[in-house]
Formats: C-alpha cells, structure tokens, sequence
C-alpha cells in the first residue's frame, strides 16, 4: 500500500469526515454544499482567512500544529466579534497527494482544535495546485440579533484594553526560523518552549466574547501587530500608548532584558491572536469585573482621544509614530 | 504611479470594497468578519470551491472571465441544492502585486456576475502567495427550512434529466489550449465562439432551483463530468444511460461529426454547470410543465434502477461502465 492518498474518496472518506460526524449539515461531507441551520433571534458571523506554507507557517510545521492554527485565526476573528464558533469550511489544495500519515496527524489537530473551539467540520473542497500547500478556511459564528461587536465603532473618550501579552508569537516565530536568533541560547528551554507554543498554537480568546458583546464598543484580533491593529481600532482618533504598559509575558522580558532591539518586533510582529477592545468609560468596571470572571487577562493601555494615528511612547519620553506598523502583503517597498 | 497595486488598503478601498456597496453585513470590506442576517425560514446553504490558475484557469484568461467563473462555480451548487445566492467572501492570493488593469477588468467582471447571480461581496482576505494565482470564493444563499435539495437522496424508480446541452465546455477547454485541436478549422467560428464561451462564462441554472425544491428527490451541478457525476447521484442505484439520449448542442454535434472519438470527452470531462435531478415518476409531468415555465431546457437521460454503477449504452448496443469516469485531482495512476 502507498504511503500515499490515492484519491479524493479516500481523502474524504478517510480523513475529513470523521470532522463531521455528529453534524446534520454536513452530509457526510457527501455533498456539494452544506447546510447551517440558523436559529431565530442569531445572526451569522462569518470569516475566511487561508494560510499558505512558506507565508503563513512552515512546510515542516508538524501537521498537527499547521491544523490548529489554520482554524484557530479563524475563530479568533469570530471570538472579536463577540461570536460563538459553530461550524467551518475548508478548502485544502496539495502539490502532491498527501502521505496518509501527515493527512492522520493534520486531522487529529484539526479535530483537537475544533473539539477545543466548539465547531465541526461542514464542507469544502480538496484540489492538486502547482503552489505550496494551501488551507482556506472559513468559519461560522452565530452572535444574538444586533450585538456583533464591530471594528470601527470605537468613539473617543473610550479605554483601550488588549488580553493576555503581546509579541510571544512574534519572538516564536524568531525562534522557528531555520536559523535560531543568537538569545535563544541565553533564555532557556522554558521561555523557548512558551514563545514557540503560542506561536504554532493559539488560543483565541473564545471566553471573553460574551464580555466584548456587552461591554465593548468596538474590538478585533491582533493579528497583523498590536501598532497597525491599534490603528485600526482608533480609526477616527488618536490613540497614545506608553510603552510600559504593554503587557508582555515573563518570556518576552526575559528576551528584551537580552535584547532591547526586540521591542520593535513585539509591538508590530503578528500572529498574536489577543483580543483588543475599546470600552466606554462607564462600562470600564464591568468589563474589568467581567473579564476576571470569564479568566481573561486584560490590561489598560491608553485612552481614545481627538486626532489621529498611534503614537507609541517609550520609557525615555520619546514619541515614535512608526510609519510601518505591522503587515502589508501589497506594501511597495519604500 | 506604478502600474500595480501597491498595498492591501488600494486593493480593498480601490477595487473590493465597491462589490459590497448596499451590504451592510460587509461593513464596507472594514471589519474582520461580516454578518449574514438570517431569515425566520430559511435555512443557509454553503459552497466552497477555489479556481487556481493553471488548474482551474489559465494564468492569462481574460481577467473578467476568471472573476465570473470564480463565483458561477459556486453559485451552481447554490442552484442545484435549490438555494437562492445572497452573498459571497473572497480569498484572494496573488504571487505578485495584481496590474491595476488586471485588478479593474476582475472586479468588472465580478460586478457583472454577481449582478447577474443576485448576490453581493461581504468579506474576504488579500495574500501574497509563492504559488499561482487562487481565488477562494465561500457562496452563501438561502433555502426554506428544510427544503434543500440533497445529493444522495434519489430513490429507485426515479428518472434522472439533466438540463441544457452536455459537454460544451469540455469542447471550449480544448479550444482554449495553446495548440487548438485540428478540428478547430472545419467547426467555424460561430460554433468555437459558443464553445468557448460555455468554458469561460458558465451560467448557473439559478431559474431552476425552485422546481428543484417542488419536484427534485436529488440533484447536483455537472462539474466533474456527466458519467461521473451520474454516479454521485445514483449512488445506492444502477443508471443506464443512452448516449443518443445525451444533450448536445448543435457545436459539439458539429465537432463530433467530425471527430466522433470526442465524445468520452464529452461526457467525462467536467465544468458543464449543468444540473443533474432525480425526480420521482409521480412529479415527472409538473417537473416537465414547471421547467418549461422556467425556461431551462430539460432531457431526461434515464431511470434509477437497483444495482449499482453508471452504464453508457453506445448506438452500436455496445454498454461501457466507465472506469475513470470524471476528474480526480488525487487519482493514483492505474
């Protein structure tokens, strides 16, 4: 027998409908189209992020890795939107037929990620592609009628808040290129496994979405770096931020305490997945005393006011508005 | 000015964010998921098929043709589960930075698609890609609770019709390639014209859908090729099928009187966007009447009977059970 899978039969059949078990709508994934009934008084969140080898993670990621994290930015978009996971599409294009055994242990992160998030596996679609191995997923969340939480409805006046810590992925990233950075020696394996980890793996902020729905008004992922996204955020306004009051974690001090010039990557790597809202100053209490019910760590790192842009303010007092914030796939160079 | 796109805010504010123009689910392209607002009654049905160029297009088709096929692919499944479209995310991933040209004529043609199909851009995702040019696009309509039409539930006794004509755009594949096929020449232009015109610019069988939903036991979309998809439909069931039954239009007649070895091609190769239905004897004359009424062109092409498999009966009696019947992207060679 091949190493091999040998036909889109057996790549369904085999592999990806057992991610659908339990789920009506499926069909087995035996059909062209799949179906999510709605419930009265819901609407439908809705977003599709694909990730691509050699853009959005490695080609040798371990396959369970790559399975988590191809869902997981999807979910974290719905869980900033206030949205609960329910089900998602994947559109899976390979260069080769895939080893079965890489295709058993895709599936068994996939279906770790899924159980972990609350959504099953409904359609989609496998293709050969002359590319590097693509997953296009989409996901469905369904929020209460009229209670989405938005992006760009922020007003000024509003408190800035992020969850958890900001540039662990990044500093992961850093230490899963081919060649590890010179500080990985001097941090440790303890710091070295935690960064990694929250790179390859992480855990959208699923538990604070009742929390944004009734208390934030505006809110999204860190995806693109805390900069660019905070600009996102502040739209209409300016936001100043004091570089001391990012939350980072003991790893990431750990590394800038070796190497100061990390800082830069933090605060404009991607691939956080922390949530970062704007809450009306009335709704401040609440939404402290809600998020540490929901376990959710959140810190305060500036105020909405009149203007315009992100200013990051260091500990020296310097004011730095960065031009380059975060990622742009289209950016020309300058 | 450069004559390409130079960040991911022109390819969205320039060219994406008019095709969501009225949808407010789409807060203008601004947000990092969209809202579906659901209907009391209705269920929501998913599609999810991406075009890769040279897979599913060639890298230099028309850019209009590539956007109109992108979303008609999907928008046929749509139609053949009796769903209604009503919107539709786009991942996009470019290997470079689109032409601002290329980027005007695609958004152009999806214009014209989308208007055509009655359904609108929500969401979606832009990627820079070591690979060929992908186009993800997730299709969403709306059915009555409970009355999608499946792909597996066709019953014993059931005939089986097949709308339009069979085979054209296998025909308007072959005419595509760089080196057209001999018989090009003796075919005539009006005929390679309308050939070539059903590969490029399919048109979903949206008309039908409602007859579907009232007469149809099964149904599915023609994308793999009539021999192979006919298997899919029977499923639990035989199906013989006589090849002077098959629907062609007078170009393929044309073509096959003079290459009479095109027709395997014909009904194994795929992309005919036609729709393929099961309908119990008992529905057959409202079916008739009521796809009459809607103006789609109907042949029945055979009864469900028990057994198993899809048998072709040539004009000669002779009976083939094809072995390969349709495309496998995965397919181990034999």
């Amino acid at each position: 027998m091949s190493d091999r899978v040998a036909s889109e039969t057996e790549l369904i059949d085999v592999y990806l409908a057992p991610l659908a078990a339990g789920s009506p709508g499926a069909f087995g994934l035996k059909d062209d189209a799949a179906l999510i009934k709605t419930e009265p008084g819901f609407d439908l969140v809705v977003s599709t992020d694909p990730v691509i080898a050699g853009v959005h993670f490695f080609g040798d990621d371990a396959p369970g890795d790559v399975a988590w994290k191809a869902l997981a930015v999807n979910v974290s978009d719905l869980a900033a939107k206030g949205a609960e996971p329910i089900a998602y599409t994947m559109a899976l294009a390979f260069p080769e037929a895939p080893r079965r055994d890489w295709m058993a242990a895709f599936c068994a992160g996939l279906l770790e990620a899924q159980t972990s998030f609350g959504c099953k596996l409904i359609g989609g679609d496998t293709d050969r592609t002359p590319g590097p191995l693509s997953i296009g997923i989409t996901a469905f969340g369904k929020v209460p009628h009229g209670q989405i939480v938005k992006r760009n409805s922020a007003q000024i006046g509003d408190h800035v808040f992020v969850t958890g810590t900001v540039g662990d992925s990044a500093l992961g990233l850093l230490l899963r290129r081919p060649t590890p950075p010179a500080w990985r020696e001097q941090l440790g394996e303890d710091h070295s496994r935690y960064l990694l980890a929250r790179y390859l793996r992480p855990l959208p902020r699923l538990a604070l979405g009742p929390v944004l729905r009734h208390c934030a008004s505006a809110a999204l992922d860190v995806s693109d770096g805390l900069l660019k996204d905070a600009g996102r955020l502040a739209a209409g306004a300016a936001l100043k931020i004091d570089s001391q009051t990012i939350p980072l974690s003991p790893a990431a001090t750990a590394a800038i305490n070796r190497q100061p010039e990390l800082f830069e990557s933090l605060v404009t790597g991607g691939d956080d997945f922390e949530i970062l809202c704007a809450v009306n100053p009335s709704k401040c209490d609440v939404f402290k005393q809600q998020a540490s019910q929901a376990r959710v760590p959140i810190t305060e790192i500036g105020v909405l006011t009149r203007g315009s842009g992100v200013t990051l303010v260091l500990p020296d007092g310097k004011q730095l508005t960065p031009v380059r914030s975060g990622y742009d796939h289209f950016r020309t160079k300058e």
